[in-house]
C-alpha cells in the first residue's frame, strides 16, 4: 500500500487541489493520497520545511510527497525529486526540503530537468503539470528514481532557511527559537525542539514579556491560563487552556521565544522575572 | 467495505487531519476515509454530539467513528470504544456520545485504559496516539471490541449535555430549543426536532424578536426573507432564502427559539404578534 | 477505475460534504472521490460553471461529476444527468452546465422526474437525496444514463449566464471580459481566454485603472508588482508577484477587464496610456 502526501500552499477554496488529486489517482490508482496541509501560507517556504520535516515521523518509509510552496514557478528555479531516509519527495529546490536534508542519514537529489511527460507544462500550475504527474509515476514504478535526472548537490538550496534550534549555548545554556506555525485552537508552534527544551535545567520560557513554565498538557493549568509544553510534533508550544495564545499574546509568525535555565541570568537579576527580560511596556 | 468518518474541532488548515488519515490509512488500507467536519468550534461538545447523532443515519451500520473534541486531553478523562446501535465509536467520554446513548436501544462502553499501541503517546495529541490507531486496529479486526477494556456505565458523560429538544409541554404544548449550528450560509440550524415541531398544531416560529411561519422550502418566500423549515437533518431550521440568516438576526450559537401554536397566548395577546412575544427593541 | 468529482457551493465547515462522500462511497465503493471545490459562492452558479468547464479537461473521458449549486432546490426546478463529451454530470439544470454545453461536440440530458430511489427526499439537500445517490447508481453501472428520465433540450438553461470571451470586435480587435474568481493567492482568473487574447496583436490589459503587458509567468515582474498572464487554466489572469492583487487593485467578481493592442485607440492617445484609458481618480 503506498502513500502519497500533498503539501502545498494553494488553499483550500480553489479546484487546484482536486485536480492534483484526479491527476495523481488517474495515473496510480492505487495509492492512497493524504493531504498534509494545503495552509502553509502564500511562500512560507520555512512553514513548509519545518512541516515536511516534523510529520515524516508518522508516515510509513517509502511514503511518497508531493511539495509545493513554489514562488519561483515558471523561472529557471531547480525542481527535484529527492529520496531522504527511505521517504521520496518531489517539488521545487528551493528551501523546502532543507531540514529535512540536514537532519538526514541517507540523502539523494535528482534533478528534473525536462518534464518527464509529453504535454507543455504550463508557466504557473508545476504541481499539476510536472510534479504530479512525476510522483504518481514514481509511485506506481512507471519511472525509477534515477531516471528523473542528473544527480544534485545535496546541499541545502537556502542555507539559511533551515531553522535553527540551535544547541544551547552560552555560559548558562539558554537558547532561543521562534514561532513557525500558528494553528486553527491560536496554540503557537515554535521551532524549539524537545531534546533542546530539555538540555536546560527547569527551563523557562520568555514570550512577548511574558514568562512561563514548562508543563506536561493543557489542563495543567486553569482555563484561560498560559501553558508551555512539548507539541505532539516534539517542539515547544505556547498554548492558552481552552482559549487562543495568538490572540491574548499578539504574537505573529516569527515571534521569538527564549528559553533560559530558571536560575539564568535574565531570571534571578531581580524580583519579576519578567521584567528583568524586556521591560514592560509601562 | 468499511467507512471510518472522522469528526474532530481541529480545522482543516494544520497537518492534524492528514496525520490522522495516514495512521489509519497505514493500518488499515481497505477503509474509507470520511470526514464529517473538522470545524467543530474548539472544545464544543454540544456540537460534535449534534452532529454525531444528526449524521449516523446517513451512514450504513458496521461504520466506524473516530470523534475527538478533547478539551480534557492529557488528563484522567476517560477515553472510551462505544458500541451503539450498530456502529462503533472511539474518542474521549466528555459527553461526545451523550446524545446518541439518549437515544439508542443498544450501548455497550469499553474504557481505553492503557494505550494499545506500544509507544508512549504524547500528552496533547491523543488522536493521532490512541484513538486513530485504535478505530483502524478495530476496523481491520486486528482488536475486536471486546479487548478494548472493562466495561464503563452507558450513563452519559454529562447528563445536562444531552441537547434538549423536550416534548411539547405546558397548556398551549409549546416547545422551546436553541441554535446548535450555524452552517456555511448562515442558516440557523436548532436542536428542535421534526416530530416535536409537526406535534405544534400550526407551528410558529419565535427567534430575536421575529415571527416565522413554518414553510417547505427556501424558495417559498422571496429572496432575502426569512424561512424557517426542516433541515435536511430533520431539525428546525431558520433561514432567509439566499441569504445568511446569522447576519441578518444577529444570531449566534445558543440563541433561544420558540416553537408556539400559531393561536398559542403569546400570539393571540394582540394584533402584532411578534410584539406580543417580546417587546421589539423601540 | 472511476473517478466522481464533487463541486458544490456547501463550503468544508459543515457535515455536508461528508455526507455526500459517504453515501457515494457506500453505494460505488470503486469510485474514487475527487473534491474540485466546494467554495463556490453561495449561489454563484457563474463560477460553478466556469470551474466545470475549465477542469474537465484534465480529467478523463468516463468521468462522473456531482455539481450543485442550487438556489431553487426544493422547487419545480429542472434536474438532469448530461452526458457531455464523454463526461456524465449530474445536479440542477439552471445555467451550470450551459458553459460546458455551448462549447460542447456531443450533448445528451436526461431530466431526473422522480428520484430514483425509494426514500422520500428531504425540500433542501438534494445533493444527498437524489444527485449523489444517482451519480454513484451511474458509476456503478446500477442505472443506465438512458433510464435517468426523459431526454431534456441541450439548449443552455440560462442563456446569458453562459459567459462571454467574445471574439475581438470593432476596428482594432478589442475585447473585454470579467473577473469571475479570485483564487487563494488573491489572483483574479478572468474569462478570457488565451486563443482569444492571442488573437490581438501585443496585447495591452486595462483593468481598475491600470495598464499591463502581458507576460509569461509571476516572475517576469519584480516582487510585488503586477502581472498579467495565462492561468493554468488557460484564461487571462491578473496577478501581484508573491503578493494579493485582488488587494492591491480592489478588484472584485465581476470587475470589467479590457483587452486592446498596444497600439489601439485608447493606448495611442497620449504619453501616458493609463491615463488614455480612463481618467485616474484625481
Amino acid at each position: 500500500m503506498t502513500i502519497i502526501t500533498l503539501l502545498t500552499d494553494f488553499g483550500l477554496t480553489d479546484p487546484f487541489v482536486g485536480i492534483l488529486h484526479a491527476i495523481i489517482a488517474h495515473r496510480c490508482s492505487t495509492a492512497t493520497l493524504v493531504d498534509l496541509t494545503h495552509s502553509i501560507a502564500p511562500q512560507d517556504i520555512t512553514a513548509g520545511a519545518f512541516w515536511l520535516e516534523r510529520t515524516h515521523h508518522w508516515l510509513p518509509k517509502g511514503t511518497y510527497h508531493l511539495a509545493v510552496v513554489d514562488p519561483g514557478v515558471g523561472t529557471q528555479r531547480t525542481a527535484v525529486a529527492a529520496r531522504i531516509d527511505g521517504h521520496i519527495y518531489v517539488g521545487p529546490h528551493n528551501g523546502l526540503f532543507d531540514r529535512l536534508i540536514a537532519r538526514a542519514s541517507s540523502v539523494e537529489l535528482r534533478a528534473i530537468l525536462s518534464p518527464p511527460f509529453p504535454h507543455t507544462p504550463s508557466a504557473t500550475f508545476h504541481a499539476r503539470d510536472i510534479f504530479a504527474p512525476l510522483v504518481a509515476a514514481l509511485a506506481n514504478g512507471e519511472f525509477r528514481f534515477e531516471e528523473v535526472g542528473p544527480s544534485v548537490s545535496p546541499h541545502p538550496a537556502q542555507p539559511n532557511t533551515a531553522p535553527a534550534s540551535p544547541a544551547p549555548s552560552g555560559t548558562f545554556g539558554s537558547c532561543q527559537g521562534t514561532v513557525v506555525w500558528i494553528d486553527h485552537f491560536g496554540n503557537l508552534i515554535t521551532d524549539v525542539e524537545s531534546t533542546t527544551l530539555r538540555s536546560i535545567p527547569d527551563p523557562a520560557i520568555l514570550i512577548l514579556d511574558k514568562l512561563i513554565r514548562l508543563s506536561h498538557t493543557y489542563a495543567d493549568v486553569p482555563t484561560g491560563e498560559l501553558v508551555a509544553l512539548v507539541s505532539g510534533f516534539d517542539t515547544l508550544e505556547i498554548a492558552v487552556r481552552n482559549g487562543d495564545a495568538a490572540v491574548k499574546l499578539g504574537a505573529k509568525l516569527g515571534t521569538p521565544v527564549v528559553i533560559e535555565p530558571s536560575r539564568g541570568p535574565a531570571l534571578s537579576r531581580g524580583s519579576d522575572p519578567a521584567s528583568a527580560v524586556r521591560a514592560p511596556p509601562r
